[in-house]
């Protein structure tokens, strides 16, 4: 079986710090070329725009792109009209209803369009969705604090128009959720705080719940110095199950389950070599939703200006 | 064929104004009864709740949801529990993700759930779609500009979350769009006028495009004194198509091809019953998908405080 050569396109943190690595980790993908306005990697082939590594560019087989949201989509486009497979880093764009085009694109094509959600990829991930299977659900809380210091230095996109603010690494908790429960999920109320100098929420407040009137609380804020919290509580009829460090640990009644070494990105780049194997799409846009949802409907309350 | 017997749900200025005449009008459809929490109608069984009129009413087949949309949820989750039918008003939710389950009960019950889009009942609207169904599409521009004192005196809940502010008419425009042309459309980029004192903004202005990179601009204004404005232009290969009044005129080349009186209730009755008699459920969350998506990626300005 050839190897699937991949570009990586928007070579920022998450390029160097999860896709290089990932890539380079698993079976069955070559990393082939870089497409950055500014940055590049030694002895790879280096394109300043995803245009001109189609046009002039080394025999590729597939992008990943790791650009911000807001301009993806044209990215996406691009490479998939030019015959590749295309993965898109989370969230897979700045609105839920461009990314339909995208998928009528893949399918007349035959290409792989894979929504990436990392986070369902962490190690207790699988396993919570399995033990909760087995059980009554009665409540879900939800606490995804981060620094957005530590965590998006120098990130200016994610304060701009589709770049999401704390849902950023928000939706991931979303990911996760719509994951491991056994039924759909949406939003009831949200309360948003907006930066009076920012475009983006830097804390919110939701609400949700399911057809079964299963009470879901979350708590977003990126505000948090000192212990960072990326957990998710799940109180069910035979007790707590709790996933802590992003999904990396898990929990049952205080009892140790999972706690092992975060491997999402390979898992990622594994499931994406197995998708172009036969050129289905994997798009699931509920994570996406749910925060357009939440922009829909929230309560927006102005706080103090946030400076980088 | 026996009547069907509709109750109507909340009983303010567009079950006055729309459904009571419509439904008067209307062969097959009967109004049996109203929930209201303050007002009645003369000679017709009323109950302070949906939960009354489904336990103590008289025998109904349907219910037509005209409440805010903050509350529709959860009394068309009743209504389809107990075996009835449910017409929403527009929009059909506060938010695009809490329609799933509605969806999916309706399917489960056998009961038609019809989210209705009354400006696509307008006379030019079906006339527009087959007339740029044989031609070229090069631009649309959207003009829906109306006094919110004049048209939505007193509605509180328009500016609080979930209420939509100018969306609440300009999905009216959006619903139109997405039925005439001939492609799916999405939001590219937004800008979200926000009363200083509200919770929804009062204008907005939308750039949306298609697959085909068709360009459409869309401006919405509650702040409109004098003549008021809700005109789609649409530029082809052989002219301009205009439609104005919401739709009930539509001119090519400014040769006048419809002027109809307003008709849009009646055709949702019929079209109700029609669905009704199979069990067969409408639900095209189109244009609030769209609202939804200039919510997520809108720049957000504020403005002057708004007083009603």
């Amino acid at each position: 079986m050839s190897e699937l050569r991949v570009a990586i396109v928007g070579f920022g943190k998450i390029a160097r710090d999860q896709h290089v690595p990932a890539i380079a980790a698993t079976e069955g993908v070559t990393l082939t070329a870089v497409a950055s306005r500014n940055a590049s990697l030694p002895g790879l082939p280096h394109f300043g725009t995803i245009e001109e590594l189609l046009r002039d560019g080394p025999e590729i087989d597939a992008v990943a792109l790791c650009t911000p949201p807001q301009v993806r989509r044209v990215q996406a486009l691009a490479a998939l009209e030019a015959g590749k497979h295309v993965m898109l880093e989370k969230p897979p764009g700045a609105a839920v209803t461009e990314l339909d085009p995208l998928m009528a694109l893949a399918a007349a094509k035959q290409r792989t369009l894979f929504a990436t959600w990392h986070s369902r990829y962490a190690p207790a991930v699988e396993p919570a969705r399995e033990w909760l299977s087995q059980r009554q659900i009665r409540s879900v809380r939800i606490d995804w604090k981060e620094d957005v210091r530590v965590w998006h230095p120098g990130q200016g996109w994610i304060w701009e128009p589709g770049g999401l603010g704390v849902f950023d690494p928000g939706i991931n908790a979303l990911s996760i959720l719509t994951r491991i429960l056994p039924e759909p999920v949406f939003v009831t109320e949200a309360e948003l705080s907006f930066p009076s100098n920012r475009q983006a929420p830097i804390a919110a407040n939701l609400s949700l719940t399911t057809a079964s009137d299963l009470p879901i609380a979350a708590e977003f804020d990126f505000r948090q110095t000192g212990p960072q919290s990326w957990d998710i509580r799940i109180e069910t009829d035979t007790g707590q199950l709790k996933l802590s460090l992003g999904g990396a640990r898990m929990t049952a009644d205080d009892q140790l389950m999972v706690d092992e070494k975060e491997r999402e990105y390979p898992g990622l780049y594994r499931r994406f070599v197995a998708l172009t194997k036969t050129g289905v799409s994997d798009v699931d846009l509920a994570p996406l939703r749910l925060v357009a949802d939440a922009f829909l409907l929230g309560r927006r309350t102005l706080v103090e200006p946030f400076e980088d």
